[in-house]
């Protein structure tokens, strides 16, 4: 085999095994070949050790707009309008295609350097985006959205959307050995209508894509277009057939019971940001109810003017926390199933489901190791509790895709953390803020 | 001078010039001498190069129960009945003057990586926290409390609580140039009753001490003290007299508004625990409304049982969000604000406001230097923003307390991890698992 990590704790997000204490994991060809508390008979070409280690599936950010990061700490604590119109669009309007390619890969350095294998974007400039995901050697499915404000003006062939997916579609589509897939998007209901979707729908047909957008994410959304339609946005775009195609849905903090039965039988994947929902307040999304209702739930940032960063640790302990809050119940979202939305359901939303997200013989090996030295992690009493509490992204020390070393001990292997660091200080600063 | 920042990013926490960039501070004898923009005259014996490093003041945890960590990941997603009596106390029961040792020095080593210089402790054996508390450096203010769950059989002079906190005020008041200050400390109002107070009112009042204490954690504790009362704890504390000492009540998540009075005008700060209330189900203390009665407001971890780290950069973070959550209002808790409740607010409640909590000549050198390389910090564009939202407490890179470093890139200069974590896997563990 290639690379053997031994005598390491492994959380394997595997049901019938979650967890296995010192145990081996072998990696042959990008591919999981072995994984078991008994070491294996093959020799490895490199061997890591394990020793006060822990070994996971890498995470999973199911809701991210990466170049934003360019906007980290731009304009915060401000009302959501204030926000957007005063601050966010005036800014986003000067990016020009080396502001998103220095944006977006600062972004991917910053999810792989916590840990992030895989990751889903919905942003402008598609075709840096995708140059930068290649390069880094991530997981990602990208899009961009329709979006028109003005739905008598609305020309699906010209929106900047569309066109920019049909780009990538025949340019980059299946490359990068499966890490990069193209979905199709729809911003949300506000900012589109149901002649958009249709031919939306037609579209992600044609060329077989899964749906990203954004559902239900504030009160006042919701609200205005069940008065507009007499009919939430999940039954508007259940009406339109855009849920006949899978669908990641983001946000979901004000979905009903009765949107929740939509989605669970459309098997739409709901992509809770708590952190986000609770900077700009949204509100909190009703996890253990959707989950009641068979829906997937799966875990995103959000973009870092609503966040402050990517880290999912941080995400994935939020989320619990939170719905222990709202429940009134600590027993509610355990360690492991938290972390499961990170990994498993993360894969499951983005089409990924045989490929990534478990410890398991056959699946890529996108796996994320984490130096268990520092006090905040000692003793580890219990690992899944360990990484869903205590842990912090900064305590990822080695992150991997498909057996290829993205990051190790500080070092970038596949992006220049200070070339990003140079175009932004010397291009993106005075242009966003001449 | 002994020691120089220079050319660095300074949250200052002076409410006059907040932010100074390529800044210098110099310090001798422990203390500051110099914050400014323009280089001083003087010259120092050593430099920091401050080139993307950003100085603020340590920051203050107000309510901790250190030797906890040892039961990090113990007993995590239990109802809080089940946890205490099924799993926390049991192995509280373990707990040797050994185990408390080694516990207390592990939680001052997160503390101080993670950039905390003060602390407020709540537990039993004083003799050893206060011993590690000298050896490693940090501030702290330490207590044991009064707790008799049958105040029939209530014997004030043989108290555990009260001896220990008389033990280490005849042994140690005084030492360590100050750092270590020694409260008068009351569980909670339902672990004892008004004849306990009164007699600590006595004891507090003939020491010249301050009082640490719970105070309507939780909605039960709440409503059965006003059930058994026809009052509220604030009520009843405040009718015994406590409150005429000066208080840190932690928690408050329940206090009505006409407690909100009591405690503003007698003082009292209240430590708001935002990720243990959340983790236990308690409640969102309401912090927006507390201040605006005039309450000082500080930040604590809690025992990592509820949390399960002390990583202080979270709790600002998820106070500001919490509070943006409740109000409905993305502005209020803006990220100076927030980052105040960790630092000058803190500074009060121990009664330590004039000698830390700020960068500012004539206040102690008690300093954290966090290292703005990681991508997650970049670009800097609003300082405060990124401490307050971005941050972890592994960002810190340099702690230091009274002049002296206690923590610098990776190096404890006090404290011995390898040994603490030697004694807690040789003999912590087989105790407590045995």
């Amino acid at each position: 085999m290639d690379i053997l990590f031994s005598d390491i704790t492994v959380i394997t997000m595997n049901d019938h095994r979650p967890v296995m204490y010192h145990a081996y994991v072998g990696v042959t060809n990008g591919k999981i070949i072995y994984a078991d508390e008994k070491p294996p008979v093959e020799e490895a070409a490199s061997v890591i050790n394990g020793c006060r280690r822990l070994l996971m599936p890498g995470l999973i950010n199911s809701h991210s707009h990466l170049p934003m990061s360019l906007l980290r700490g731009y304009a915060d604590d401000y009302r959501l309008r204030q926000w957007l119109y005063g601050h966010i669009f005036p800014a986003e309007a000067k990016l020009d295609d080396r502001c998103v390619a220095a944006g977006v890969r600062l972004g991917i350095a910053e999810c792989i350097r916590f840990g992030v294998v895989s990751y889903t974007e919905m942003y402008f400039k598609l075709r840096q985006i995708a140059e930068a995901v290649l390069e880094a050697g991530v997981k990602a499915n990208i899009t961009n959205s329709v979006m028109c404000l003005d739905m008598e003006k609305f020309d699906f062939e010209k929106d900047r959307g569309v066109m920019e997916v049909r780009d990538v579609l025949a340019n980059y589509r299946g490359r990068g050995e499966g890490r990069l897939m193209i979905d199709a998007g729809i911003h949300a209901e506000y900012t589109s209508g149901p002649a958009a979707w249709r031919k939306s729908l037609e579209f992600a047909e044609e060329n077989n894509l899964r749906f990203h957008l954004h559902l239900s994410e504030t009160k006042p959304e919701h609200d205005e277009c069940v008065k507009k339609y007499g009919k939430t946005p999940s039954q508007m775009f259940e009406e339109s057939g855009v849920f006949t195609r899978k669908t990641t849905a983001a946000h979901c903090c004000w979905v009903t019971e009765a949107d929740m039965d939509i989605l669970a039988a459309r098997g739409v994947t709901a992509a809770h940001c708590p952190v986000s929902n609770l900077k700009l307040s949204s509100g909190i999304a009703p996890v253990i109810k959707m989950q009641a209702h068979g829906i997937n739930v799966a875990l995103g940032t959000d973009g870092v003017c609503s966040n402050n960063n990517h880290d999912m640790f941080e995400e994935i302990k939020t989320a619990a926390l939170l719905q222990k809050y709202i429940t009134g119940d600590p027993a509610v979202m355990p360690a492991y199933e938290a972390i499961k939305m990170a990994t498993v359901n993360g894969a499951l939303g983005q089409g990924r489901e045989n490929e990534t997200g478990k410890v398991l013989p056959g699946y890529d090996a996108d796996l994320i190791m984490l130096n268990l030295d520092a006090p905040h992690l000692m003793p580890l009493n219990d690992p899944c509790a360990a990484v869903a509490y205590a842990a912090r992204g900064s305590d990822v020390c080695l992150a991997m895709v498909q057996g290829k070393i993205l990051y190790e001990n500080g070092e970038y292997k596949t992006l220049d953390i200070e070339k990003i660091r140079y175009e932004i200080e010397s291009y993106v600063l005075p242009r966003l803020n001449g």
